[in-house]
């Protein structure tokens, strides 16, 4: 039988496990996310996070349900509800999607959501080895958010990269941004470096600038949730001032992302829409930690998913098919990339 | 009877009272500190902060105590414990140490008492008044952390210029960073600004730059808690990248502080000590909303109190003693009004 195994999933024995991500750093629980609706719950209340690893854990659960039911109506209605449980997760409905093509072929389908989680695997080992050849020996490398396990099913993007500089020897030390306001930087990359026993310093956001000018940072790697074609990219909120301070400080500035984040139908950043989130979560902190409000309950808010950083910014784009520096990004090369496919 | 009244303190009836800025935003309690045994309490409590404000209010407590026992060896010996209460508060020793020069002379000692109490609030008027020229209808404006009413006796430093030109009838909007960790900016910048009806949005840290891309900012307006001698200043943890960010976007940068605020004895911001603080402001937040860990326990932590901001970045600073273009900084006009004095 089957068996898979990611940092925070798990296929064994017929059941699908999710290491709950609400629950990090303090508990370690694992979930059973194998019915579809306790998926979908779990999907929906971010217990499951990280756009590659929601599409390979919605891929393996439906198909696991289709090979059960044998039963395309079933299949179907499930599928429609799971593809809808977050609706700005791209890559959900694209797996979903990819396996629709099969609901008449259960066994096919199964075959088809063990490609997505091994194709996953497969891009995060591709990137970790194109992005660690920038990575020196004793660099400080500063990162934003959580790009590792904890986000795809296997090493990561920008944490894959720097855990494939330390697995080749590197002696390195990450910078973790807190990452304002949903903490992912100070709960989950905390979590995986600590796993990995990668030295660290969690700081909060605002902290990044004074370790640049104190020659502390030689590099910055991060993720990418969509790339537009001339270059630009959003990636999560706090992104674009870590770049703008990359640049006055002369550090490089790397964003790792997959293949599939590039999105030929947005020609610059500008043509990226940006979702802003609850008042709450800039008002105070919510979690499985715990819940706190510190200002005033009506002051007014802004509070944006995420942001756009400028191609100029940029000093290379490390994906799974190559990489590109500023001037390749320039001269259109994400174009041509999207043309050949 | 003297009455005395700021945002944050009163002296009425004899008592001095204090508005308890740990309960703030959600709760306005005044407390009773005219013994100075609950004065020294409320200083290291944080229930009184702002460097010119505890200066003040242990200057009147001292001054109040001294004229009721009349009893120089005792005056001394509580002069001694308020003077201590906070190490890192030069304006508190600056105070305590004026009015020990009157320990036989009680009456003095209030007089002098009162002087530091309206001189604050005359060298806020001035500040306020010098930084509005700056501000034009219509503006947009950052601030980070809390220089208002609730650090000063007076309108304030920096949120000081901003209400001064609010009152003046320019239309602006304040853009408050919450100012991690310790979020001055999210708890009491905003308390204040809805005091004053002024309008204003709150955000993480990390989002003024996404703001100023857009143009939604037209000035930096902040404090400073100390400036050396080349026009470098330390400020709050954070004021660094703002003021990187200012500089990428052509933004004009102002930092707002009293002459004290003025160093002699630091050529430069590499002169200036910055404070280490504990890990646990970084690991989670606490106060009196209460109090979260959302890292793991042992996560390894950054947390500096202040950073130091070159003079390259700041466009012109603003004090009570006249307002000073980078070019007259960078030609050494802070020695020459430190050597006059």
């Amino acid at each position: 039988m089957t068996t898979l195994s990611s940092t925070g999933l798990k296929f064994q024995t017929g059941s699908i496990k999710l290491l709950d991500q609400q629950a990090l750093p303090h508990q370690e629980i694992w979930l059973d996310a194998t019915e579809p609706e306790t998926m979908i719950a779990a999907i929906k209340a971010l217990k499951v996070r990280g756009a590659p690893l929601i599409g390979v854990a919605a891929a393996l659960c439906l198909a696991h349900h289709a090979c059960r039911i044998q039963n395309s109506t079933e299949i179907k209605r499930v599928a429609a509800v799971l593809r809808a449980a977050r609706p700005t997760a791209v890559n959900l409905m694209w797996a979903v999607d990819r396996l629709l093509a099969y609901t008449e072929q259960p066994e096919q389908m199964w075959t088809e959501a063990l490609q997505i989680f091994h194709e996953d695997v497969s891009l995060c080992q591709k990137m970790g080895q194109s992005g660690a050849e920038f990575i020196q020996d004793g660099d400080g490398i500063l990162t934003h958010c959580n790009t590792g396990g904890l986000a795809t099913a296997g090493i990561g993007t920008a944490l894959g990269v720097i855990r494939t500089a330390w697995e080749q020897g590197k002696k390195l030390h990450v910078y973790v941004d807190e990452t304002r306001p949903l903490l992912q930087g100070g709960r989950l990359t905390t979590w995986e470096l600590e796993q990995l026993q990668i030295p660290y310093t969690l700081m909060t956001d605002n902290m990044a600038a004074m370790l640049m000018r104190q020659g502390k940072i030689q590099k910055v790697f991060l993720g990418a949730d969509r790339i537009a074609m001339n270059g630009d990219f959003a990636n999560k909120i706090g992104t674009y001032s870590v770049a703008v301070n990359a640049h006055y400080h002369q550090i490089p500035f790397y964003p790792v992302a997959p293949y599939s984040t590039l999105d030929p139908a947005c020609p610059t950043g500008a043509d990226i829409p940006i979702e802003e989130r609850p008042t709450q979560e800039v008002q105070g902190v919510a979690g499985s930690f715990g819940k706190v409000l510190w200002a005033p309950h009506q002051a007014p808010v802004y509070n944006p998913a995420f942001d756009v950083t400028p191609v100029e910014l940029v000093t290379r784009l490390i994906t799974d098919r190559g990489n590109f520096s500023r001037t390749d990004l320039q001269a259109g090369k994400l174009n041509e990339l999207c043309a050949q496919a």
